[in-house]
């Protein structure tokens, strides 16, 4: 995917989301002894970066799929970024949520106009579920990490902090479906000066870095993480992105996550989601090799339940 | 207190404080049916507003008091400001904290290099401390907020608001000891545009409310409320600011205060304080009169133990 590529994306979406500030803290500085840029898409619509691409690939249907609406299954950030960005595009979204999901979760869907269909809470639930809303309907999937259109929109995060920081040596997020990761690797390779592109991710889930290790995608056994929105898995079109432009993926540990979102949330004052801690947590690991560095890091999201904190 | 003192103020403590960013909300707005503007002092070195006071006041001492250093007695955020802003001066700074202060406060003055002094949970007890300490050592008093040039400091949280928008038709913060209030009221007064001036009180600390209304300064009896930044007791200095220049207090109840901070907290991601919470319930409480309006809120501090949350 091209740099005109992402121009063009960002162009398209830029009247639906937010341009979400940077920011960065003196306190955090001096701990890693590097100089850090937060480019805080837990300000954006809906609470997280995912806006950014589930506008870009409705955006990019025909006017007849449009007609019919979008599917997706999930029950996290994804889903309310398809409602919010389907309502403001005037489409309709079919939100597959499995029926353990969380009342406020539901409950936000629904807030953004989104139309719920409840399975059982398995993956061969999900897809039946889908599949039927499809045939039915005729309603376009959407995947929430794993289309090219959703990844080019999510790079543009990366591309807007490029734009304001550009001589970054290195930008990291986390990688949970790697649709983020690739986005963001895509912009830092097209607009990025030598900017070297890092991932965190949880041991738990460390789906992304056995499959860098051993150059196919491999799946996790189980995902036992707080950090919830990284429990997925990769996806056939990140994944080439992810080996071509990764230099390095993090693991750190369920303890490190929750020090490295306290530490955020008690020095700067903002609200990040225990997913974007797992990229502060890799980056303050591994200090020694950031030092002195330009350091951006995407914060995916800021979407907690305040009723249920890890501290 | 003139426009200029304020301006000289501005400039005098400048390089010194964070030019703490403005942020609003299409969720809030849409909400109270109005256009509201946070000025975000958690954001401040210190996480709270009192550093521009607190610096304020130092940098007008003359040489020799800078030498024989300041004392106050604070458990809360001023004793931390006054802490950093010394240290940042090279200033010798004793804090009077009384015993039952959470360590977790203890700990934020001792890392901004503030020299404790422990005494008994009592007002006397405080006071023979300080005095104690000035008698020794010739160190000057700052008070929190009972002082010209405390108050000049805290007034320019509201002065970068008012030149970010200066078509603001209200300005509302919080009040505890109306530090925070009387320098915005000049603020509004010497900057704005027919800025109206509003105070957010609990119910529970409401000397300010009370004291508008009989014309002296009236006293709490209690002080049980969440909004721990609130229990302190206007003075003879803010007072007359007060009664000439705030239109209105609203006082709002200890549920209005945390539900108001859980939607900050959950629409906005950022942090805020308890206190802070206050002045955003007292606009959400008196919405209709708001109604089309362009509102700033001094968003005065993001201090919170995480461990002790009130949801």
């Amino acid at each position: 995917m091209t740099k005109e590529n992402l121009i063009a994306c960002h162009n398209r979406i830029k009247p639906y989301i937010h341009k979400t500030p940077v920011l960065n803290s003196r306190l955090i500085n001096n701990l890693v002894g590097a100089e850090l840029f937060f480019k805080c898409e837990n300000f954006q619509k809906t609470g997280a970066y995912k806006m950014r691409g589930a506008t870009n690939a409705i955006m990019l249907l025909t006017n007849e799929q449009k007609t019919k609406g979008v599917v997706t299954h999930s029950s996290g950030n994804f889903a309310q970024a398809l409602s919010l960005a389907a309502q403001s595009l005037d489409v309709k979204a079919t939100i597959i949520m499995p029926s353990n999901s969380p009342k406020v979760k539901k409950d936000a869907v629904k807030e953004y106009g989104g139309h719920i269909i409840t399975c059982e809470p398995t993956i061969e639930a999900r897809e039946a579920a889908a599949n039927h809303v499809i045939k039915k309907s005729g309603a376009t999937f959407i995947h929430p990490s794993n289309d090219p259109n959703v990844i080019l929109g999510q790079g543009t995060a990366c591309m807007e902090l490029l734009n304001e920081i550009p001589n970054l040596d290195v930008v990291c997020c986390p990688i949970g479906g790697g649709g983020l990761i690739a986005g963001s690797a895509l912009s830092a390779h097209h607009f990025g000066q030598h900017c070297n592109v890092f991932g965190g991710e949880p041991f738990e889930a460390d789906d992304a870095y056995r499959s860098l290790r051993s150059g196919k995608i491999e799946t996790n056994k189980t995902a036992n993480t707080i950090a919830d929105g990284l429990r997925t898995q990769l996806g056939h079109h990140n994944f080439p992105i992810i080996r071509e432009h990764v230099k390095e993926i993090i693991r750190v540990t369920e303890q490190e996550i929750v020090q490295a979102m306290r530490y955020v949330w008690e020095r700067m004052k903002i609200i990040i989601e225990p997913s974007s801690a797992v990229a502060v947590a890799a980056i303050l690991k591994e200090k020694e090799q950031f030092k002195n560095k330009k350091v951006g890091i995407v914060i995916s999201g800021g979407n907690v339940d305040v009723n249920r904190l890890p501290f």
